[in-house]
C-alpha cells in the first residue's frame, strides 16, 4: 500500500535528541500540522468541536541503513532490557508509523493550519492521517499498560550558577529573553530537558549535551537526578 | 511511503454491513490477529503486561473507485449532516489507513496469533502495525468528542415468534444450537444487530436485511428501536 503525506509537522525540534519519547509527556509543548497538496479548508469542518486529534505519521529520521530487529531496547527500560517490537513503540519497526494524540490548541482552516500541544514529533515530520479522537472508543483509563505503566520519572532542571545564565528572563513579565526565548519557551525547555533526554546507556556526569530548540542551542550536563543548564545560545 | 501487512485480521464478520462502526461497540465480539511473512515470536516478548493494542489496518473494502471527498455524512449524523473528512473516522480518507485499539484476550506467540475482543475489522483486514496501548499517553477521559460524545443508541433485539428460533439454545448451558452458533455466538450476534447495521438513511419496516456472521445467514427488519431476527441459516 503506497501512503502519501497530508501535511507536515512543525515544531522547535529539530533533531529526535531531546524530542519527548511520548505524546503528552511535555503536554504544553507547541507545534503544528501544516497540510499540503490536496488540502480543502472544508477537510476540518466539525473539528472544532474535539479536544484531541490522532496524528498517524512516520518516523522519517530513522536511519536508513538500520534493520529492524524482533526485539529492541526500550528507553524505559535503562537500556539493559530487550522487549519485542510490537511491545513497545519504537521508531523502528516493519512499517515506521508513529502514532500520537495531540490536544488541538487552534484551527485555522483556511490557512491549513492546526496549532497542538503535546506532541512528541520533530519538525519535518510526514503525516499521513489525522482523525478525531473519540473518547468512547479510544480512552481506556486504568488498563495495564506493561512496563510503560505510568510517564517516567523526571529530573530536576537548574541553571548552572543558580539562575538562567540571561538573568533578564528570570523577572517574571519580562517576556523575551536576549536570546530571543520567551519565558514560555524556557518553561517548556525546562519541562523538555526534565525528560532526560540522554540515551537510556549513558551515565557521565562530565559529558556535556547539546538540544537545538527553536533555533537556540542548549548546553547541559547531567549528574544524578540534576540537570543543570550551562548555556543557551 | 510503501507499507506492507504485518499481520491479516480474522473475524466472523466477512462484510462491512454488520461489522461495529467504531471498537468497542460490540466489547466481547472475538477475533484475532494473525502474523504474516517476517514475523518472529519474540516480536511480541512483554505484549502480555498490556491489557490493550492499538491496530492500524487498511480499508480494504473500500469501493476502488470512489473518490474522496472533502466532506463526509457519518452514519451518527442520520446520514443527512456532513462532517469535515478529517473530523470523522470515515473509511474514504486520503490514506485508508485505519485505528483500533482492541483488548488483548491471549497471546499464542508460537503460533503468530493474538486474539482480541472488540475489534471493528472485517475477516481478512491487513494490519500494518500493531503498537500496545500506554495509558499515560493515549487515555484522555473526559475529553470532548464532537458529535460522537457517546456511544451510538442501541436497538432492542427480538426473535420472531418473540423467542430464538432455535429453541434449544434458548436453554442456559445448551451450549451449542443446530446452527452451530454457541449460546456467546448468539449473544454477540444480539449485540452486533443492537448497533443498527442499516445505512442511516434506511427507514423501512419491511425490508428484510441479510447478515452474515461465522458463516451463516441472518435475516431480520426493523421498526422504530426494535431489530427482529427473522431467522438464522
Amino acid at each position: 500500500m503506497e501512503i502519501k503525506p497530508i501535511a507536515f509537522f512543525r515544531s522547535p525540534l529539530r533533531e529526535k535528541f531531546g524530542t519527548p519519547r511520548q505524546a503528552g509527556l511535555v503536554p504544553d509543548l507547541p507545534g503544528s500540522v501544516e497540510f499540503c497538496d490536496g488540502y480543502e479548508p472544508a477537510m476540518l469542518d466539525g473539528l472544532e468541536g474535539f479536544d484531541y486529534i490522532w496524528l498517524i505519521w512516520g518516523f522519517s529520521l530513522n536511519n536508513p541503513d538500520a534493520s529492524v530487529s524482533s526485539k529492541v531496547r526500550p528507553p524505559r527500560l535503562g537500556g539493559n532490557e530487550k522487549m519485542g517490537v510490537f511491545a513497545t513503540r519504537s521508531p523502528y519497526r516493519p512499517n515506521p508509523l508513529g502514532l500520537s494524540s495531540v490536544r488541538i490548541s487552534s484551527i485555522d482552516a483556511s490557512a491549513g493550519r492546526i496549532s497542538v500541544l503535546g506532541a512528541d514529533l520533530v519538525d519535518g515530520t510526514p503525516i499521513y492521517d489525522i482523525k478525531p479522537y473519540v473518547e468512547y472508543a479510544d480512552a481506556h483509563p486504568g488498563v495495564r499498560s506493561g512496563f510503560a505503566s505510568a510517564a517516567p520519572s523526571v529530573l530536576d532542571v537548574v541553571f548552572a550558577g543558580g539562575s538562567l545564565p540571561l538573568a533578564d528572563v528570570s523577572t517574571p513579565g519580562h517576556g523575551q529573553a536576549a536570546t530571543g526565548l520567551s519565558e514560555d519557551d524556557i518553561e517548556r525547555l525546562k519541562e523538555l530537558l526534565s525528560q532526560d533526554p540522554r540515551p537510556a546507556y549513558h551515565d557521565d556526569p562530565e559529558r556535556i549535551y547539546g538540544l537545538d530548540y527553536a533555533g537556540h542551542n542548549v548546553r547541559f550536563k547531567v549528574e544524578g537526578k540534576v540537570l543543570t543548564v550551562l548555556s543557551i545560545d
